[in-house]
């Protein structure tokens, strides 16, 4: 990597940080403020992100790009409205920084405050959409943290125009306009660069394919909040009721199936599979969705296909599911922690004892009883506003919302005392 | 790196992740019963441990390691006593296992519970200090993980006999033996292997010193907690009590200068600089303090020697203090934002506002007003335990008691839900 580039990422992380310090400080009406004015600007130059968007596109039918990425990659008017109405809904959302999560009195009279505050200066790294751009600016922004943009090189000239309104509407507000910088997008080598300031840089969020996101952990020295794939399982117990779980699995598979916590693989009790696989097949198929299975399922119906090694840990995003038939709750537990990415299962059952059983062991970031899976998202839940679904363990976990860009310090008040 | 280590490395794991999902599932009597069963076998086979650790002192003794680090590793029927009472004391704490974070009814009746849950397997790397196995042991088996433990291999003997004095005592209780496991102390590669996996092992917390976290975190494509060191600062305001100012930062630098809380710069306001540094610089000197400072300092202090650029960033970790003199509270606040370690940093003053900014600015995981910086430490928090003080922003800051071993999932329960 040359020296240069290195040196230009490291400036870019540097004037970041010195923006962090002002904005960790700001009220929460100065923050609300800089975003109404972000979302204004967008609107008023919007036939200048529109123009750029152009060149974007231009340049994907070019080199010929799917059709699906093209479509991801395309702004319109529509878009552009829903980029502004997200900032707007995220200036509305309540301020996480200031809260107090703990107070302490200890013997001696300190009094312990554990107080939520912003994380620093986050990096957030992410492929074609460049709406993205906007949300993540604002999510960052009101949690008092400082971002650097990295965009994939085929949103290259939109997400340049994004930033650009952003920061000339910056220039009119409390937040200093340095708070947001981008990483130029056609230089896959200043990720490299980005990766490793570790001293300047406090977390980084990939936001993308699985390609990506290893990518990113495996190259950063910076703490990384990874979002794998959601490969979500509903098990329909012996003791379920078939109608409900044949609405909630129709439901999770078919109504939205590009999406993370879509239904990938469904598992059957024995004891019901000939029951409910008849009518419930039947629906999928004429749905459109490619069915596959174990020996067993295709014995209950010709339409299913063998399902290979692979498709039982495969995230398809796609109207494809496998089916299995197992023997037991145990076997469903059994499978699911094997062979899932801990993002998303659900239960369906009568039996409070199975659901209990099913909460405990599922080692999954959400675990359902009688719903769809479809529920996961930062919305659904009530948080307002998603950075993403994380499927790790430490910082955050499952939908992440404002609070997950946040963190602690511990103020600690006294009146001379010392240790003994 | 042999292909047999790595396979080797990856077996261990495997056993560990199988018994963690035994270990969730425990009741806090099952893990209360296992912890105090160590404890009683520690003492049982004291001869034995001492034996294995009279090994280890032989060949410190052979290979000349420093003096400091021979006392580190040796073990008597005191210290072997203390493992065990840190295994009774681990016992007696609150489980934090199963505790409902969060409850939400969402309008469509959905729900939704946080619940926190255990991690799942921790790696644990440390030096030296044999004693620091049982700690880990009672810490993650009390919060439901598994463990990985890897010494040094200074304490290869030591540590190697108190993993199987441990390793035998759950054989007679509800936690599987296999949820402790430890990795061959003399091979450094293992640590390489061990890092590496990810689909394995949730969290890596490396303790000791710079070197070993700076590896581990540059090497681990897991999650790490980082122990940095504490350059911990006191500010003496011109608004102080200068008598309990006195008081604060003798304690904070003499105490217990060893430790990663103890002070090791100390800044005063210019104001007061000449009636506060006449006393309080005797007083060090009288205790054995070696005194470094910037010019002014030295004007007022013959016995001040000039500090280095150096100095300003060191953890001394010994009877070493740097002094400067600075003009305002802001450029107290912009040395340690800049100089510091995010660790611990105080202001000594009688003024409301200097504490409310000097609290707001700090950007470090504890920031005190009026008392020494010695209490940031997991047992004067009132956490009971520690698992170390985390100078990282991500997951766990500050303190970090047995909260910082368990991370949450959600619960959803519904009653047929499915996505408009």
């Amino acid at each position: 990597m040359s020296a240069k580039l290195k040196d230009r990422v490291r400036k870019i992380a540097e004037k970041a940080k010195a923006a962090s310090s002002v904005l960790a400080q700001l009220s929460v009406s100065d923050k609300n403020n800089a975003l109404l004015a972000i979302a204004g600007a967008i609107l008023t130059h919007q036939d200048a992100i529109i123009k750029a968007n152009n060149k974007d596109l231009a340049q994907a039918k070019k080199e010929k790009y799917p059709a699906a990425l093209v479509d991801r990659l395309a702004l319109d008017e529509k878009r552009i409205i829903a980029m502004a109405e997200g900032l707007k809904d995220t200036a509305a959302l309540r301020d996480p920084i200031g809260e107090i999560l703990d107070t302490t009195e200890r013997p001696n009279g300190l009094l312990i405050k554990k107080i939520r505050v912003p994380i620093g200066v986050v990096a957030i790294i992410f492929e074609s959409r460049p709406n993205v751009t906007a949300d993540c600016i604002a999510l960052c922004l009101k949690s008092g943290n400082a971002v650097i943009l990295k965009g994939g090189k085929e949103a290259a000239y939109s997400n340049d125009a994004i930033f650009k309104v952003c920061r000339k509407a910056l220039k009119d507000t409390a937040i200093p306009a340095e708070a947001v910088q981008m990483v130029p997008s056609k230089d896959r080598k200043a990720v490299d660069a980005l990766l490793k300031l570790d001293d300047l840089v406090d977390l980084v969020i990939p936001r993308g394919g699985e390609g990506l996101i290893r990518f990113v952990a495996e190259n950063s020295s910076i703490p990384v909040i990874k979002h794998f794939k959601g490969v979500c399982h509903i098990y329909v117990s012996d003791q379920a009721d078939l109608a409900m779980a044949e609405e909630v699995c129709f439901n999770a598979k078919v109504q939205r199936p590009g999406t993370c916590n879509a239904m990938e693989k469904m598992l059957v009790h024995k004891d019901v599979a000939d029951k409910f696989l008849r009518s419930m097949l039947h629906r999928f198929t004429d749905a459109g969705v490619e069915l596959r299975g174990d020996a067993k399922t295709r014995q209950i119906s010709k339409k299913v296909k063998p399902a290979s090694k692979e498709d039982w840990t495969t995230e398809y995003l796609d109207l494809i599911l496998t089916v299995k038939i197992v023997g037991s709750l145990d076997e469903a537990i059994g499978h699911i922690n094997t062979f899932g990415s801990h993002h998303s299962d659900a239960i369906i059952t009568k039996s409070e004892e199975e659901i209990e059983k099913f909460f405990k062991s599922i080692d999954s970031a959400c675990v359902y009883s009688n719903a769809s899976t479809r529920f996961t998202d930062g919305y659904e839940f009530g948080f307002g506003a998603e950075v993403g679904i994380s499927t790790d363990k430490i910082h955050a976990r499952g939908p992440m919302g404002l609070e997950g860009l946040t963190t602690y310090k511990y103020i600690v008040s006294g009146n001379g005392q010392i240790r003994q």
